[in-house]
């Protein structure tokens, strides 16, 4: 269960505290993501040349790593940033765009989660499971039921990592490997906006660089993320309109409604 | 003459089969194309990088090559994919942009062109003329004639590069080198956003990858493009509320709508 | 004092003319860009390739240099722009973004004043200070003020460079070195949209390619991003809805609406 208080608080820090979110991410979401940052209250960094990225790490409050649009040149950015932040101990998020579909993808994950290990790791279900031994997911897994692999292996990434782990979809799980919540708010008409789920991840990041606990920062991200996006849906005709709407909705929220209206 | 039961099926095929769509396209366009397809029904994918071209035309259904940002690396990734897409005998779609603007943008389509032999060329009037050679041209082409010029350009590089070759303008020209086509559709006010002729361009890919009669799939796209265009034009203020006009039309644009309103 | 004659028909000239305006920009900006330089009614190019810079500037009216998303290769493509646009003696606009964030920006803009001499520097305060030695800044300046502190940096960077410079804030300013003029049009909500500041230094180089005179161009980009930025502030719901409501008053923007309601 999400505590409403700490949700409610949680939105007011982000908007106080303004948090600098440095991201490395891929061409299709990073205007949208800068845009929902700016949104939300957060102030957003975009940058990826390996000169310069030591320096942005130190003036970031987290790190949102995001593998969409890799390329070899990017990744060494992305391990380098990765390493500077471990190395001041502040969260880093890694999204794993399309962990699975491309052995380049599944390795690169491994590689960020080996050398830089991120303090949460948040993608779909089947990028999750490629980011777990299959051995290791069919112990004491009933794989016969989709959704309840994908929180299996979850928990098995998150125990592995030591990363907190969120699953986005109709259902949001996070987990630490032993707890599992869900948030069940969002609108399935949210998965026809691109970059929806990287924006997760960003939201996520900010939450990250206000509260210690990346537990209750993913948890907080992933509710403010459904509400919007649940609002949003119920005034859009359709998906152009919905990323419109969204914005608005994340710009005017307040922490009342948004611990009002979670449901999780 | 456009068919209006087989265009009114291939949407409802691509809402139906959600085909994947691979995009390597320019920078500008990305966001907006990804919405585009998924606001159709398509599954895209935009990815770049050499060592995981292979894999992601694997598991694709259309292959979209648009040189709008090109650089050296991304042209070698181009190739690379376009290769391997022909090698699969699936449909690769050539957005032309900016030919004829500098040799490097002439160059590089004539090089996907020999090697990668696309199935689709979709451009503007004066990228398809770039294409062609000026002798070719002045042959039997009454040069006086803009928009004649054009069309004969694209019923010449039809026949040499054996790919359908289509014309988005105000009047959209579809042609094998033989037969030409045309859609009346859309709106003026679209040339006021950018990325609109990217945006065709896999649009035409979507319907590619689900009808392997490739003038009849770009004719069909275009149909689509024109009408949703139109819509949207139609309750659109100026060029930002037609972008999200657009993506909500195209979201709720109904087979039956499509072939009442298609002027083609 | 804006001269609202002059500022109607430079408006009404970027109309009439659409001047090419080449950007070399940041990735999160580019769309935006493109979409508001077209509402506008100019016409945007968007290309880096080293091979391809001097033909793209050779039919270009200004050159827009942002260093927002900069790498190693973007730097150099950059310069070669810079320099070759330049030679011909044609506008460019520099956008130093994150200036004095990083060594790296610093630098890099350091390099583009001296080998490329813009005609024209658009930065936030902060930016613009960052250009300038402390020590050069510390005479004469009463440090106490902030935004006295940043107009006076923006004044030694113009002797300096012989470039115009724009500090873009809730209050514009802009200086040739010894002249100042002011905008204060424009709303506080435009901080929420992300390239906001990058639109701006596009709609300079617009008009910069349509009228010799940088200071001129510049106080009438500044009054017609202030004007079109207000007015959609003024019915829009929140960040997202600004946006889209900017492109549409930047294409229904007249020239008589834009002298009515400059303050400047």
């Amino acid at each position: 269960m999400v505590n409403r208080a700490s949700l409610a608080r949680d939105l007011q820090q982000v908007r106080t505290q303004s948090p600098i979110v440095h991201n490395i991410t891929n061409y299709v979401a990073m205007s949208f993501n800068a845009n929902a940052l700016l949104a939300l209250g957060a102030s957003p960094i975009m940058a990826h040349a390996r000169e310069e990225m030591e320096d942005m790490v130190s003036i970031s409050g987290a790190l949102v790593i995001n593998i969409g649009t890799l390329d070899a040149q990017w990744i060494e950015s992305m391990v380098e940033a990765g390493r500077a932040m471990r190395a001041l101990n502040r969260p880093i998020i890694l999204d794993p765009v399309g962990s699975g579909a491309t052995p380049l993808r599944t390795a690169t994950c491994h590689r960020i989660i080996e050398e830089c290990h991120p303090t949460i790791i948040r993608g779909n279900g089947s990028e999750i499971m490629s980011l777990v031994d299959s051995s290791v997911l069919s112990k004491g897994v009933d794989s016969s039921v989709g959704s309840d692999m994908a929180v299996e292996a979850a928990k098995a990434l998150a125990r592995e990592s030591g990363a907190v782990v969120v699953i986005s979809g109709e259902t949001d799980y996070i987990t630490d490997g032993d707890r599992v919540e869900t948030i069940s708010n969002g609108s399935t008409m949210m998965t026809s906006v691109t970059a929806m789920g990287c924006t997760a991840s960003c939201v996520v990041g900010a939450f990250a660089a206000i509260n210690a606990n990346p537990f209750e920062a993913s948890l907080h991200a992933m509710a403010t993320m459904g509400v919007a996006g649940e609002h949003a849906a119920a005034i859009s005709k359709g998906s152009g309109s919905l990323q419109v709407n969204f914005l608005d909705e994340l710009y005017n929220l307040t922490p009342d409604t948004l611990a009002q209206c979670v449901r999780g």
